[in-house]
């Protein structure tokens, strides 16, 4: 009866990755000074009064033997911009310090700066714990700094998305703004139309089409492209660059048209073309930067990843699906 | 020196809500055969081999008794989909099962479904924690689906969207490949359009514009608008419903002018404008459906968060940035 049925060792720590957790970076300092430090997902807080939190050290952590002796260490809660950190303490080596800012508690424990949080703890007690030992700690003193946190979940790590009170779904009054809150094609095209507006000034005072600038801006990441690559280039859009178009670009003195080696047409942006562009783009960039900064890192990073990854779903879609829908 | 310095409690709290986490309900059986559950997120694993988890209860939890008595509980990670779940359990009440689907497992225990996944575990430990009490399972047998986790984080629930890894920032030639990655505005772009192409045939196919069809789109949901709130309500577009695009409609039997009480003049749908408006919804809510049921619910959750937020974040500039990022 005591004996645990067969376990699948990796489809058990599947299971257990289920579990989304934060990620920290807990510390200590050894009896010479050498700062020590590890990445640590088991940490979790414990009590409110006294204050404690735990975490679990693996019996076989080089570690162990200075974690059991030394009573100070300090778990530091990484921010979502961390994660570079996380990934250097999460490895063995002896370096992980080098070249990483910190300063040094009154008790000789290293502490790392730019975290979400940080405790500074002295060992209550050391359980035993199958094949790890638990650390439970009272919080001697503690910072926090409102960032969004590195996540771990499934073996990755995340971003989280602070999720927005569910709407009342009874009332028939708010068809149309559940539509408007609810409705993917609504809300992707207002937010492109939101964001691209003011730029979109900028474009027509300088007398071009939303077609015209999607050129412009490619040519200015990658110069010297043919009606087709630039048709490829900007194809995700609805309009395509037809021959008009570029021609019109060639009459403003925006574009060149060269004759390339093997006899294709290509077209290049001109001096007064490639600056004017420029000049669009870094105030594009900066609608860009001050909406971002709004946003914060982590609501950001997760917006255009979620972006790409739309695109790569739309992408997939067989056309058949299309027909379908109309049918 | 064995006296804490004074604690905000209230500080504390926050700062340890810096560390996110997933959501548990972990349940156990009464004596009389009573299921028990409470919400739980001091979760987490402790070891591989044996296979053990851990979490803490208050002392002052009403069913602190029953854990410290009943060998068996079983955990249960939620699902980003279990938010109401993670609240019914979280509340002091008699009656948190009622209503809810569950199996019983063999020890008696109450086993919740849908969960991203579950451990059916007997106490291995229970350790002394300050105002808790830190239960020690070891893991029976234990299950597991591939779902989105619930998220907990600074006291709300948060959805976790999984990190792409960083693209490397070294090559110049990765220019172009790094900008359709990274500037928000030609992802923004990209995602419009490409969501909006399949539905953009269809509306083409019915001889209608796109500004046409978010004139539609909007009597649909709300009938008899003025042209000033036509205007007002497509206006997150570039285009506005100008008169003679409303007029190509009433000619082209979609729409219906009406004469207010008031003098105003306002738009219907006909009834045949309001079929062929349907047809089309259906369409793009078909499209809408495969495309999310392809993210997962939590990415499309995400997005359609971030979407909105993107959206209040742009609605609140100040129009003096666009003329700034012009000079």
């Amino acid at each position: 009866m005591s004996t645990p049925p067969a376990f699948d060792p990796k489809a058990f720590r599947a299971a257990l990755g289920s579990f989304a957790t934060g990620v920290t970076v807990i510390t200590a300092s050894a009896p010479d000074g050498t700062p020590v430090g590890l990445t640590v997902n088991s940490f979790n807080s414990v009590s409110l009064d006294p204050p404690m939190v735990l975490w679990s050290l693996s019996k076989k952590a080089m570690s162990l033997p200075l974690f059991k002796a030394t009573p100070h260490w300090t778990v530091h809660v990484l921010s979502a911009e961390q994660e570079q950190l996380s990934n250097r303490f999460a490895r063995a080596g002896e370096d992980k310090f080098a070249g990483v800012e910190f300063e040094t508690s009154r008790h000789g424990v290293p502490m790392l700066k730019g975290c979400a949080a940080r405790f500074q703890c002295r060992t209550s007690f050391q359980y035993e714990g199958g094949d790890h030992i638990i650390f439970v700690g009272e919080v001697m003193d503690f910072e926090q700094s409102s960032q969004a946190p590195l996540v771990f979940h499934a073996g990755r790590y995340a971003l989280a998305t602070q999720k927005e009170p569910a709407l009342p779904k009874t009332s028939s009054a708010r068809l149309s703004e559940s539509f408007s809150q609810d409705f993917l094609g609504y809300l992707l095209g207002r937010a492109h139309f939101q964001f691209y507006r003011p730029l979109r000034d900028l474009v027509r005072a300088q007398g071009l089409s939303d077609a015209q600038w999607y050129v412009l801006a490619t040519l200015t990441l990658k110069d010297g492209l043919t009606a087709d690559e630039l048709d490829q280039a900007i194809g995700y859009s609805l309009e395509q660059p037809s021959a008009p178009l570029l021609s019109g670009l060639v009459d403003c003195d925006w574009l060149l048209r060269r004759e390339r080696a093997d006899g294709a047409t290509q077209f290049n942006l001109s001096e007064s073309g490639r600056n004017r562009s420029l000049h669009l783009l870094a105030a594009a960039k900066s609608i860009e930067a001050d909406t971002l900064s709004r946003m914060g890192y982590a609501d950001a990073a997760a917006l255009k990843t979620l972006l790409q990854r739309l695109a790569t779903h739309i992408a997939h879609e067989s056309p058949d699906l299309w027909t379908d829908a109309q049918g």
